[in-house]
């Protein structure tokens, strides 16, 4: 039994051009790893029209599920819904029942629903409004495409909408050890370790701390006994440097 | 004139799986926006042999400058250096040129030179070493890829190490006003600019401070004289509003 697929597609110049540090990856890659999805593929791209429907067909052609970030607000660079409806050859106008519920925030808030705010209501055919409970207006899901906006707090709450409705897998376990050996004199007998146990995924994640070397080893699976029989193994080729 | 492009290749299941949160991409995308490269994309890919060797191919042919992060260390889950070679066909070994910097080193350090270490010093046919100020392990260069670390101290000195040997073109200039406004109201006006000014980037980053909602806009371009005309006209569009 394998665990569905994903990929995650963000969008904006703000992350390539250096000047904003994306943080939506981490929060799904652990959202995704509790919920039993195995992220397989993260992708950033500007705000292009042709780079984001081509992401958005390619990755969803590979993949069960795609989660995008970024590029559904109201200004002129945010184009990402008309780009997946693109994707999707689908007809995309506002939509009455995002307006209803922009409008109904708006009139409780007293701003003016402008043209482009009324943007953020733009939803293709055939998708399903995603839930926004900090600013309302509400990312969809067409097919297996969920679009969600970029701004960290609501990129969190969209996924904590939207995860539910996906069908997860067994959650990835995962156990480590540290073990105070440089990482070069770890790898051989790491290696066997892995060659042993193929089903499990075994990394090595190297550090320095005051002046001594060591190494964080991850082992990872869907398997509990397998995962904990083969930590039992790493502790005995490593008897003197635990920590 | 048009900046030459690049993409990123992140490698490494610990950033999928959410363990660790990747910064490299940051600090490459700052230090190629200085360097006048346009970031075009970044992908992130799990350790996995056909994943890295397929990334690598469409990157490499798709943009002017490749760079990737991770997977070039002693343990069985470095294959970064191997997938690069199959990717362009060629053969790869452990190198004479590599051999030396790291045996010396060790000797140096009175480590021992382990099968797993020498692993290192992998390099592909035709590659050009990138120096390691940090931990002497080189990376390289082969085509238009550059192969670096993914430990954040040794990728940041390997991007200052190759930085100098790629050409870049007008570094990317960015001006960014405040405005006091919520970006619901910002985008009308803005998406007349940016209809005025298509070789700039116009970027709108909303943010909610003390209860008040503002926007961060960002005007991008090459042309420096552009981009204060823009920006004086920016300004005038919402006289009351500046910060």
């Amino acid at each position: 039994m394998t665990n569905p697929t994903a990929a995650m597609l963000v969008i904006g110049d703000e992350i390539l051009s250096g000047r904003t540090r994306d943080i939506n990856m981490h929060v799904l890659a652990q959202a995704l790893t509790q919920h039993g999805i195995d992220l397989k593929e993260a992708r950033v791209v500007s705000d292009d029209r042709d780079a984001i429907v081509n992401a958005v067909k390619s990755l969803s052609e590979a993949y069960d599920q795609v989660f995008t970030s970024g590029g559904i607000g109201p200004t002129h660079d945010d184009i990402t819904a008309d780009c997946v409806a693109e994707a999707f050859g689908v007809h995309i106008d506002i939509r009455d029942d995002a307006r209803a519920l922009l409008t109904a925030f708006f009139e409780r808030r007293g701003v003016e629903a402008t043209e482009g705010r009324m943007r953020m209501a733009r939803i293709p055919d055939g998708a399903t409004l995603i839930e926004n409970p900090v600013s309302v207006a509400p990312g969809f899901t067409i097919e297996n495409v969920h679009v969600m906006a970029g701004v960290p707090s609501v990129f969190e709450a969209m996924v904590a909408s939207v995860l539910p409705t996906i069908k997860g897998g067994a959650p990835l376990l995962s156990q480590t050890l540290r073990i105070e050996l440089p990482e070069g004199e770890i790898a051989g007998p790491l290696r066997g370790l892995a060659e042993a146990h193929p089903t499990l995924s075994i990394g090595s994640y190297p550090f320095q701390h005051n002046g001594a070397f060591g190494s964080n080893i991850v082992i990872r699976g869907h398997d509990g006994s397998e995962v904990d029989a083969a930590m039992v193994k790493l502790a005995e080729l490593f008897p003197g440097n635990l920590a």
